[in-house]
Parts: C-alpha cells; structure tokens; sequence
C-alpha cells in the first residue's frame, strides 16, 4: 500500500486544483470552489490567500449578483502577470502567442511561408526570435512560467524529440525540444507536443467539444494530424505516436503520398488532395483552399467538382474513425475547416452511408470553435501544465531564473 | 477530499488483490504475495486463511525448489470448488465451458450451425441448457459464481442490451442479459460483452499479449470484431461500441456489407470475403475456410488467388490500425489465424508500405494463443469479475443461492 500523503503534498495538490479551476474558468467564487474541491472555506481561504501572496490571483468583489446576502468573493487569475510563451509550427506557418493564465491571448504573431523543406536550424532561430518578441512585449514584472510548442509531425513527448515531420523534410530524429531549451535560455524547460493532440485537448478545454470525454480532432495544415480522446484520455499508443489518421488509407492504390504509401487520407482529401483535384495552384496553403472555396461558391464546375471529390474521401476518413472509435464529437481544425464546410454534404452522406447506426446517431460533426489556433492554444495549455501542477515552486524557479 | 476507507474495506480490497495474484498466476508463495502487495507476511498469513477458510484458496508446500531453509507455502485457486459458466455466441457456432477458479478449462462443449437469423429465444433457450449441462457436471459442493456472455455485436454492458449483432440477425435492442439472468435462475446477474473486447482481454491476460498495454485483438468468425486495449484500458467510445473495425471500409466502393455500407473489412478480408473470392463454397464456416486454405497449400491456383487477394485487403485493415493507435501487437483469433497465416506475406507487405515507420517498426503481428477460445475464456474473466472485487461476498450469495 502507498504511504498517506504529507500535509505539504496535500497543501500542493489543493493549491494545484485550485489554480486549475480558476484557470480553466477565469473567475470563480469562494463559494464555488469549497463546493468543488470538498474542502471547507477556512481551507480554500488560506490556499487562496498563499496562490495570491505568490501573484498567482487575486480576490475581487464579484458584479452584482441579485443574490441577498455577504457576497462570496471571486478568485480571478494573475493574467497579465504570469504567463506562458505558445508557439506552433505548421508546415506553412510558424505562430507564436503570449498567454496569460486564465488562457487569455495577450498577444499573437504569425509568419507564412511556402511549405517544403526547413533546415532545424532555421526553424529554431525563428521560433526563438518570436518568443523572445512575446517576452520582451510583457509587462514589467510578469514572469514566463512555461514554453511550449505544438510541432506538425511525431514528437516524442518526454524529451521533445521529432520524429518525424515530413512535412518539413524532417525525416530523421530531431532533438528539438533540447535544442529549443538551450537556445532560449530562459531557465525552463520547452516541452514539445504533436500539433493534433494539442489541439484536440485545446477543443476539450476551451473549445466546441467542452468536457467532452470521447472527441477526435482533425487538423488540416498541408497534411492531416489526428488528436484522439478517448475516455478523457488522449490516445498514445505503444510508442505514443498514435493517432496518424492521416496516413489511413482511403483510396487503395490513389494519389502517392510523401510517407511512401498511397491513397492516405491526408493527399486524398486535405489541402494536398484538394489543390491536385483543381489541378495544382499557385500559391498554396491557406490561401490556395481560401481561393478554391470561394470559386465553387461562385460556381466554377471545377472547383464545385475538386471540393465533391475531396468531400467524398473525408466522409469514408470520418465514417472509419466513427465506426473504429464511437466519439461523440468530430472537430475539423485547420484549413479543414474550410474544406469540411465547403463539402459538408458529402462527407455527412457518406457517414449516413458508411457508418453504423449506434455510432453515427450519437456523432456530431463541428468545426473549431478556437479559429485557426487550436494548437496554438493547445501549446499553451502544454506550457502551463508545470505551474498547475506546483503552482509555488513553478512560479519560484520561473521568477529566480528570470532574474 | 475522499474520505479514508474503513479497516473493512480495507480488508475486502486486500482480499480481492490477493485473490486476482492466485487466479491469474495459478500458485503464488506467500513471500511473493508479500512482496507484490507490499504487506508484511502475517496480513498475507491472515488474508490467506480467510480466503481458505471461504474455500476459495488452499495451501499447500511447494514442490522442490532447491533453495535452503524453510520453504514459503504457496497459494493456490480451489480451481475445482469455485468455478464460471463461460459462453460465446458466435455467428455460426455456440460453445460453453465451466472455468475454474485460476483460469483451467474444466469442461468445454460447442455446437456449430450455419450462419443465418436465429430467434433470440431459441438461443437463450440453447445457452441455457448449455449453461445447466456445465452446472450439473461440477462437482458436488461446488460453487458457480458467476456466468459470462461473449456476444458477436455491440453490446451495452451495463444491462447485457444487444444493441446490433446483425451476423445472427439481431438488429434492434435484444434484453439478452436480463433475459439469460431470469431464465437460468442462479440468482447470479448474467454479463454480456462484446466478443473480441473480451478476445482482447483474455490474449492480454492469458495468451499471447500477456501484459501488453497496447493491443489489438481482431476476431473473425462470419465477420471481424475488434477488440482494442490502449493505456491498459479497453476502448471504450461514447456509447462503449468502440472498435468496430470490422467496419472499416477499406475498398470504397467493394463488395456490399450487411450494415448497408461497401467494402468494409469484413466483407472484403474475412471468412466472407475469402468465400466470395472463391465463389461460394458449401459449407460456409470454419471448414470452409478450412478447405479453401488447405486447397492453397495443394497448389490450386484460385484458393490461392483468393487468399492473396484477402490478404491484400487485411493488409490494409491492419496498416490502418497500426497507423491510427501504434500497437504494440495486433493478435490474430477465430477464423482470421487460418486466414492471417496463410495470407502472412500480403498483410506483411501491406503493413511494410503502408504504415509509417515509427509504428511499423514495433509492431508485432501474431495469432492468438488460446486456440478458438479467446473469446471464450475472456467471458470466463468477464464472469470471475464480482468474486474477483468483492472475493467473500460473492461466494457467500452464490452459495446461498444454490441452496
């Protein structure tokens, strides 16, 4: 049997869950947050007053309730004094946000560029200049408790190693997370995480799948990453690389793919198979989906026949997760966005089609409800796992290694 | 904060660790116990003669074991006292056996049919003389202590529900574990489970995936099931119908599906698939592909084309799945073993072109190490579920409903 906890573990844990509800909600009652946690108001009193002492909250009067009464006092979250550095790199941008805790965006950057081939080095020095653009930006006296990456490729996830991000033209291991570390200098550790999954817990969290327990997220860049929750739990896998839907085969024997293999979901019905299916186009990403869309709106036969098509190899895609996973919500992210709206008719017809009846009556299909920054948010949400975890030693490392 | 349990429960949690050690590995010496769960030897002495003196564990000296000094008694199931009716309803056969306690198969009977509808209440009626048969050749004094159901369809397994089970017809909601529960009378609550869920259980606990967190059991009799364990964990979904991969489509456009789809994995690379690539054989079933495979090994041209042409098709079923959750071992049981062996080299080839090499590369394609039976013995493991939680309890109302 494991030994009970000591009352310093116990004061850290109820700190941590504590500062979680306050950042995941942004502002939350004392009242509330006895009721959650079980403990009584002495208790949370004295937490909050620790988490406040540190300049993690601060305690306010709430806005008029119409409620009689002493009003509870709200706790709210230090937002523009701590905060996290989010980056995300995507095989044709490279975004970088300062988030403050509470999960507000307190300011966002973005480069695009054409996808192909990136040497590390470059990619590297780029995300170190953003980074340190979003902490020179902050105010004085805030302090970055975490760095965190949401990377388009296969990230190991305990040392940040890439391993594989074809995309990019990585193909060997990269170790990128190290190397983000090093260069930064900031006296933390970057942690690195795969752009879906990230992007699927930042949906659960803050997005159109909120709380959900069983959720599959889609995002398109050039290519196409799954992030699979199931059971509340993200998908990993034997080598936790699991989750490549993407390189599931839709179309045997269909267009070739960069992974060697042909007819994955990703060449078949992403910004790949959809620019092939207008017969190539200048310029691509975004911009290219953006222009294909809005000419099958304007009723151009080739456009209206490419997004058919592409909307035809997504809907077999989905009605395969749905039959394998049974999720409750399927979440398009990334120019998949555009592309599922855009071609929505065939892909829920092909999972009226195609999936079984128990699972798909339950399924509902939606869009990002975070924009194009689900993995953006989804890295700071990786960035901040640290100081929710130990909300005093984080924020004590974090605020000695600034000086 | 939970409250601390109680000295009972406690006990009962103790009882129950120790039980799963003795039913899993057979004959556990005290010392190992003790040491497994962390307990000194006179709680393990103490936890022991309880559940002796329940009978559900004798001791007994060890046999030779060339070590000096005095010898640690072992442990050992009553396999022969505490026993389960295991059940399985496949699409084409019927098969009971009485499990005892530790795993041994203590009896075992099977009735095949064809393939086709059957009345609910013709097959409960079928089970239950089955069932009743298993009981009335224990020994005397012996105790049931549970009975499980492995079902081929989606099944609720909170209440035993059969939600879909279209290969022996069942396509609206079937009571089938209320239903068995009320017609054999044991005052025991009868559990359903999907049948490859189990499979999967029973290769992880007792077969060729022994401790593997990331497995996935395919299983085919007329049609393929899936069973999918990650993180330990069996997958579950929304409604708990994960793993229908069977149902993956994987030749848009092929060959027509009972569910209403085209192409699905089933159809293309089971039993199915392997006799409408021959063009119908009689009989269907286990001899049929029986034949077709022994007909390859002879040499003839259109067996072997057939289970080329199905071993294709697996082949892209199992790169899919390897692909999406990056097992660490996919298991081959029913009729898929015949299938998978000797179609090895196309879904080899398959998952070698089809897969990305990070997952590739750890993956392990093997067939199930129980014989016919995975899905069998995991409704045994379903079956010793309660005596396994709450070991006195259980035994305690099973004997007094036999009285």
């Amino acid at each position: 049997m494991r030994a009970a906890p000591s009352p310093e573990e116990i004061r850290t844990r109820n700190l941590a869950v504590l500062l979680r509800h306050v950042h995941r909600d942004g502002a939350v009652s004392r009242a509330t947050l006895a009721e959650r946690m079980g403990l009584n108001r002495s208790t949370i009193l004295a937490l909050t007053a620790d988490l406040a002492a540190a300049g993690l909250v601060r305690e306010e009067l709430p806005g008029q309730t119409g409620k009689a009464g002493r009003p509870s006092l709200v706790v709210r979250p230090e937002s523009d004094r701590v905060y996290v550095v989010a980056l995300d790199v995507g095989a044709d941008r490279l975004a970088a946000a300062r988030v403050g805790l509470g999960g507000s965006v307190l300011d966002r950057t973005e480069t695009t560029r054409p996808g192909g081939t990136f040497d590390p080095e470059d990619v590297i020095g780029a995300l170190v200049d953003m980074a340190r653009a979003m902490i020179g930006a902050a105010a004085a006296g805030a302090v970055c408790v975490g760095v965190g990456v949401a990377f388009c490729g296969m990230v190991r996830e305990e040392d940040g190693v890439v391993r594989y991000g074809p995309n990019i033209g990585w193909v060997d291991d990269v170790p990128f997370g190290d190397s983000m570390t090093e260069a930064l200098d900031l006296g933390l550790r970057v942690a690195v995480g795969n752009n879906a999954n990230l992007g699927a817990l930042a949906e659960r969290e803050r997005g159109v799948g909120e709380g959900l327990a069983d959720l599959i997220y889609l995002h398109g860049d050039v290519g196409i990453g799954g992030g699979i929750i199931m059971g509340g739990e993200l998908l990993g896998g034997e080598g936790g690389y699991g989750g490549e839907v993407g390189h599931m085969i839709v179309h045997p024997g269909g267009r070739a793919c960069a992974c060697g293999s042909r007819g994955c979901l990703e060449v078949e019905s992403g910004e790949l198979g959809l620019i092939a299916a207008v017969g190539g186009t200048d310029p691509v990403g975004q911009a290219a989906v953006d222009a294909i869309v809005e000419a099958a709106a304007r009723g151009d036969a080739a456009a209206r026949d490419a997004l058919h098509q592409v909307g035809e190899w997504l809907g077999y895609g989905v009605a395969n997760l749905v039959n394998i996973f049974n999720p409750s919500m399927v979440v398009f992210g990334g120019v998949l966005r555009e592309i599922y709206l855009a071609s929505a008719a065939q892909v829920r017809s092909r999972v009226a089609v195609n999936s079984l009846q128990a699972v798909r009556d339950r399924v509902r299909l939606r869009t990002s409800a975070l924009g194009g920054d689900s993995t953006l948010i989804g890295a700071a949400e990786l960035a901040f796992r640290e100081v929710l975890t130990d909300p005093l030693q984080t924020l004590a490392r974090a605020a000695a290694a600034r000086a």
